[in-house]
């Protein structure tokens, strides 16, 4: 039949950037045969894959798309979940679900390491913190991290950094998977968590390196733990508060109670339930602790024009400023998200403060029916969540909610809780009332009350009284009409791969194509409670399952869990299940630490960070194994083997993979949304991955014993963004991503090959090929010109490009993966940049040019110097601009500021938005 | 209830521009107490509507899309429908629904009038004529028209232009919607239609203007009909030829054959069914008729650096040039829907080649397993679509499509029709076979076959031996990566809803929400065949029916046709009606020509176009009643009437709405999607309105008698488009849309008020207000200054804003409406530029700057003129790029070009994609 009637179509040919006749003459330069060929030279022999991969065949766009609705049916978004926990629906507006989320403007940039080509999304993250500074009363906060779970395992770990005790506090009442994350966490790095009643606690010893508390609690309640906070500071510990958003817009705030961390979800501001994620943490502290802040802040600095300008502070801690400065956290940030929560909050106080009445108000109503009906209400402040004792029919309720298809949250001794959200409508009300019993309606119960409410937050001591998003910021955008063009001026600040090429080494900006993307907004993925029912999540059950074994097939490996939310995660999973392995076959003295017997584990890069297939992986590997220890290679690098060599076959046992590099789930801005499954050889490993305290895992995927513990809060992580992979898979098919893997070492040796004889190229294998990207070595101008790594990253801005990635792995080098999805034409115009300025490098060597007044030390240009009336350089506005015929005036991507001065930043450190005024 | 638990949201507060305090302060310049107050004074009080509108209450939106997703699920799209006749499925490629079709950078800029800031979408324009000349082998093709049915109608009109006969033949075998409005549409011109076979015209009186056929015709048969060309042509009659982009790339195209005009539907070519619309239709013709060609065309011409650029060729046709030189015509383009065509034809040739080979085998192949399974097939030539003569067992036939869930398309006589499309895969084959009683599947039928076909087009001497689509421009944006980057680089250079207020005076650019928007991809909406049986479109037959309902109540109307496809459709359709209601109680003498008791109707424009709500309209309306005439009011400024009055209550019978402007369907970019229903009063007037041959009209809605006729393809117009109207209501409830109009009111007094004392406001009402827009007289310039209304409307270009209206309705002034979508903010912003602008003409006219070399003849400006190394104007590049203070260089709008040299395109008329070279 395929004779006659052919596939509809080959997505390859979409997702791959080089056209046939482009490969043949890309193959010429190289002097190499065909692909093959090239491959054979590149890829060693001895760990190359003898089969093609079992995956189902390609299936195009539409085809897939109408699969994938069939298994988005299966999850059951026709029953309401009042569940609660950290995870609420809402009402995500719609425009910035279109303009924010489904746009690849916003959701394809790279982490803004240059700021000059990031204003727009830096300005959104700066709004962010300041919103969330706003509402927790703390003096600064950082551009998000993962979730509210991790981002308690953060405070702890920050306590510990500040006056180094090993003992912390966690009150009982808080929600317990982040207190199974804050356990296992803990754990690994040595600090001992006791669980205790507030009014237990005890820090006379002055061995607590802080305590953690949950406001509202997991149950609801709203109470006054000022004894606890002081009684804390009396003696040295430090309080560290994890909080909602919306009921902060009611009750005293963290900042206000004395608090020195705020943390929680921003995820009811603006973010879709999502089964569980990918959504914002926000984590805030006193300005005293501010250096001790993990994750990534934005920060106010100026430019060398004097402008004030964003960028991310403190960077030092970060790889690409200096290897051997480079701090790692397990931190990274959901940008995305942050930002359509910020953007959520730019509606302004008024419609915040609005929710928050609305929903606590209901709470109130409902309650008041429930105890009408007879029953007991545990705790009597509450801002949403309410938890009910039952006087009697418990069962009865358990029929009602399933006949009114609702998720209540069980408790254990026939307690049940309600947990209200901004989306409720009268006839939720009505139901609940019924469903708990009540014969009255809401609107019956109202009238009765008339109107007056008992036991109001805003008639209590918690009630809130500092006003809170004052900055225009918040009251400017109110119309639709303003927020979208809000959006579209930052969008259009920001380079994005909508608008050239990203060749960030190791970072792999590939193409994110919209069928992919799709399914993240479809309801039934975004619209699923974490902790619903297995039964109304089948859908994802599936999903789950075949991308579980797709996965398998292209790694090699046996098993694969998706709990953790990001590469870090990942990594940070894969070893915390090595040392769980070890401990469980009696091994406890392993450690990465030692050496022979005692060794732990080895973790490797492959190919390698210099952009090599090294030879002796196998011999590597075997060596570790022979010793018991165990192989961990990262994942980073997965796109240049898939389809061609396989980690689980060559000798690794456990790796994570970063989905949203290999399996397309786009950068998102700042490195979120982000996706690091993990996954183990052999049946002995199973035991060791991670669990989960609320919904017990699928019985087919993790069928645990003797597990690592918690890493995220959702069971499945970042579970709504693995469609995008699932469809990639599909889409490619087993040939497909073959030839994706090819292609980006075609790219790569292509670009390598053009750039030789202008740039020495660092690393090479035995046959002279890179892997899927190199390093060009720029160490040597500094001598001949003065010219450094940096000038030419901010040259290239002026050519419309943004920087590879800057002195990773080697310092004052740039490392380049072009990725399969580029073209040759786009790879040219890169190679034609990067040997222009090697040209004006030149000029300065031989003199011609001044070494500080010349267009690499004074780049990026920015388009207010280009207009200015005054020209007084040495060298023309053309040159400058437009060095290349390329480059066109009315298709140039401008930098926004001139270079950023980021000592001036750091110094003085600002993290919130600055004086209407310079806007 | 309400006191404790209010609305979720107040949609009106985002959909209208200034807030609360904003209005104060407007009112304040005003000089009136309250909008109340405003209102009094602008509007009549003998008309103002005395109630609240009878309408639902506001919704919030995630409420309101909820209910309509569960309307929308009652249309069944698991039918799979392969009925053609026009409309095919078609895999709509997701990245440019999402990146155009979804993306209001796109859906919401104006007509391209102002070149310089619309290359990117009139670049895409173009790509879309040359596609469309590349595959019908014709000259010269238009930016398209509203859909092939009323293409067809054009079609007969340029013929009648060409040679002023009045007889057109039309072959018995086009589609039967095509035929019956060509019948329509020729009737009320008075040209006589003969519906014939081939065989039997006969041309030789030299009476027939021309003749229509359509290749491959409705029953799907390819055949030679080279004779009726050359007997037509050797008579002076012209040969019109309805065909289908996706044949034409296998089979001989109408240019070869000797076809003078080729028309059709390009929906097949990326666009979904829609349930019949929006689609674009092509229309393309002979180098001899280009100035007989209906509709928009794009040429290429020469800006005043001599650059080639884009614009609208041959405008002298329409209103914005000179009053006096408009000629009407009621085909505009649906420019939105013909990007989408040519984006999907930038895929390339081989693709669209590969996708004929791919459907049309499928046709053979089940035309084989129909052929042995014994049934009768009435033509062997086809491309993809065949009629079936059965042999016995129809109703057999019936039951199985049934059980398939599949519709055909079904015949008098025993006949049934199949049409396979690019969406077909196997499965839908062996279930195809299965209901024809084949007892093979298409496997094994191909099996048996070998891999041969019999028939094939391919071997006959219908195969198309010409290229199509070798320009560049469709082989170099293969991958999705280079689509997405060039979709992108033609927004950025257009002026759309999303950067600035685009204020056209009558054209009402106002908010077009996401909420709005979202449903009209949804597949529910999207992927149902207009000619569906009515069970399987339930879902539309409530939103119309609610729709209906609605707008009713709103206009003070009896009901609402659907049907007519754009404002200009829709003033056609109720000119139509008034001519066949006074045909049906028997007064033909009746005509829009003559007066008294002879006069047929009176049409006029309420708040007429000069700005003002008259007085006297009730009193007009009674005068023309008495003497039996009808009266017809232009609803083009319903958007000042929603909720203050209503012309069904003041005395008007007939008026067409342009949803696309108060009912929030977004400009598309060149003037489509529109629609515009009519509404009568009365019962008297229903069997006037239109029917539709194919599909009998709702019951409910449209009990015809004795109809005008049909007016567009599809029997509900535009039908995907209704649910954001449908939408926007229910969003803004009954208090919401009457605060449009008031803010509509509001914001053009303001704007008004502010600019008085530097321009003149040419007209108000008798209290000194104007309605919703207003005119500014810069007659007075031309002598003072020499500077026209154009070289205000370039200038404004610098200034960051579209033009107003230029030129209507009085020539040489400019009318602004802003709307109520915009804030205080952008009002200013706008009114101080023209105040800055007027000031730059007072140095003109004190003889401090020269009467030619100035900002305003000089404008527009350039990023590559205001970049260029060399300087040499008597002004500076600041004063030139950023005059006032809210410019800022990273977040400019730059146009594109230069002033336009309109003459020189038109005078070198090229419409096709110029050399690569110029790009």
């Amino acid at each position: 039949l395929d004779s006659i009637f052919p596939k509809h179509e080959n997505f390859a040919n979409r997702h791959n950037g080089p056209s046939v006749e482009q490969r043949k003459k890309m193959l010429e330069t190289l002097g190499v045969e065909s692909i093959d060929d090239l491959i054979n030279k590149t890829v060693p022999q001895q760990i190359r894959l003898d089969k093609d991969l079992d995956l189902q065949d390609s299936v195009c766009e539409n085809e897939i798309l109408d699969r994938l609705n069939l298994i988005a049916k299966q999850n059951r978004c026709d029953w309401r979940s009042f569940i609660g926990m950290g995870y609420y629906n809402c009402c995500v507006p719609r425009t910035i679900v279109r303009n924010m989320l489904e746009n690849p403007g916003w959701s394809t940039p790279y982490t803004p390491y240059q700021p000059e080509l990031a204003q727009g999304r830096l300005e959104s993250l700066i709004n962010y913190q300041t919103m969330v500074v706003d509402m927790t009363g703390l003096d600064i906060a950082n551009a998000s991290l993962l979730d509210e779970a991790t981002a308690a395992a953060e405070a702890v770990s920050l306590c510990f950094r500040h006056n180094k005790r090993r003992k912390f506090y966690v009150d009982e009442k808080i929600n317990p998977q982040a207190l199974e994350v804050v356990r296992t966490r803990a754990g690994l790095i040595g600090i001992e968590i006791f669980v205790e009643k507030l009014e237990r606690m005890d820090f006379s010893c002055r061995d607590f390196s802080g305590v953690l508390i949950q406001y509202p609690d997991t149950e609801g309640r709203v109470f006054d733990f000022s004894d606890v906070i002081e009684d804390a500071h009396t003696h040295g510990s430090l309080v560290a508060c994890s909080t909602d958003l919306l009921a902060l817009a009611l009750i005293k705030s963290p900042g206000e109670l004395g608090c020195d961390i705020a943390l929680g979800s921003s995820q009811r501001f603006g973010v879709p339930l999502n089964y569980g994620g990918p959504h914002a943490a926000f984590f805030a502290v006193r300005n005293e602790f501010k250096r001790l802040m993990p994750g990534r802040m934005v920060g106010v600095t100026r430019d060398v024009h004097g402008k004030k300008v964003y960028r991310l502070a403190l960077q030092t801690r970060e790889q690409h400023i200096r290897r051997a400065k480079a701090t790692s956290n397990i931190c990274t940030a959901q940008a995305l998200l942050a930002n359509m929560s910020a953007m959520f909050a730019v509606h302004g106080p008024q419609g915040i403060k609005h929710l928050a009445n609305r929903v606590h108000n209901a709470a109130l109503l409902l309650a008041h029916g429930i105890h009408k009906a007879g029953h007991f209400l545990v705790h009597s402040n509450f801002f949403d969540t309410i938890m009910v004792h039952m006087t009697s029919g418990v069962h009865d309720i358990y029929r009602r909610s399933g006949e009114k298809k609702i998720n209540l949250r069980i408790y254990n001794g026939g307690r049940i809780g309600v947990a209200l959200d901004e989306t409720v409508h009268e006839h939720d009300l009505d139901d609940l009332l019924y469903v708990f019993g009540c014969d009255q309606t809401a609107a019956e119960l109202a009238a009765e009350l008339g109107g007056k409410l008992e036991g109001n937050l805003n008639d209590s001591p918690f009630k809130r009284e500092t006003d809170y998003l004052t900055h225009p910021i918040f009251h400017k955008y109110r119309s639709e009409t303003n927020i979208v063009r809000y959006m579209k001026k930052l969008e259009n600040k920001d380079v994005s791969l909508v608008h050239s090429m990203i060749p960030l080494g190791s970072c792999t900006m590939k193409l994110n194509a919209t069928a992919e993307m799709e399914p993240i907004s479809w309801r039934e993925f975004a619209n699923i409670h974490p902790f619903v029912p297995m039964d109304q999540a089948r859908g994802y059950e599936e999903l789950l399952k075949e991308l579980d074994r797709d996965l398998c097939e292209i790694t090699g490996y046996d098993s694969i869990c998706f709990q953790p939310n990001s590469g870090a995660q990942g990594e940070f999973t894969g070893l915390a299940a090595i040392k769980a392995y070890h401990k469980s076959i009696g091994q406890h003295q392993r450690s990465a630490h030692k050496y022979s017997d005692n060794l732990s584990a080895i973790m490797l890069t492959y190919p390698s960070t210099n952009g090599v297939f090294e030879e002796d992986i196998r011999e590597t590997c075997d060596m570790i194994h022979d010793l018991g220890g165990q192989v961990y290679v990262d994942g980073a690098n997965m796109n240049a083997q898939v389809g061609l060599c396989r980690p689980g076959d060559y000798g690794s046992d456990v790796s994570h993979l970063n989905l949203h590099k290999t399996f397309c789930i786009p950068h998102g801005g700042a490195g979120g949304p982000g996706m690091g499954p993990n996954w183990g050889e052999g049946s002995t490993w199973y035991p060791s991955l991670p669990t989960h305290p609320v919904v017990p895992p699928h019985g087919s995927i993790l069928p645990h014993a003797n597990p690592l513990g918690v890493v995220s809060a959702a069971p499945w992580g970042s579970a709504c963004i693995l469609p995008i992979s699932w469809t990639y898979i599909k889409l490619m098919g087993p040939k497909g991503l073959k030839e994706a893997s090819e292609i980006a070492i075609l790219n790569a040796n292509y670009m390598a090959q053009r750039l030789k004889g202008h740039y020495d190229i660092l690393f090479t294998g035995k046959n002279g090929f890179v892997a899927h990207e190199f390093i060009i070595d720029t160490r040597g101008f500094e001598a001949t010109s003065g010219v450094e790594a940096v000038d030419i990253a901010k040259r290239l801005q002026d050519y419309g490009f943004h920087a590879p990635t800057m002195s990773w792995p080697v310092t004052n080098t740039l490392m380049i993966e072009p990725t399969e999805s580029e073209d040759k034409d786009e790879l040219d115009r890169f190679c034609d940049a990067l040997i222009s300025i090697r040209n004006e490098i030149k000029e300065v060597e031989e003199g011609k040019v001044d070494r500080e007044l010349n267009m690499l030390k004074l780049a990026p240009h920015t388009l207010e110097t280009i207009s200015a009336d005054q020209w007084d350089r040495p060298y023309t506005r053309t040159q400058a601009a437009f060095p290349l015929p390329y480059l066109k005036p009315d298709a140039k991507m401008w930098p926004a500021t001139g270079r950023i001065d980021d000592a001036y930043g750091d110094k003085n450190l600002v993290c919130t938005c600055p004086p209407m005024d310079d806007y």
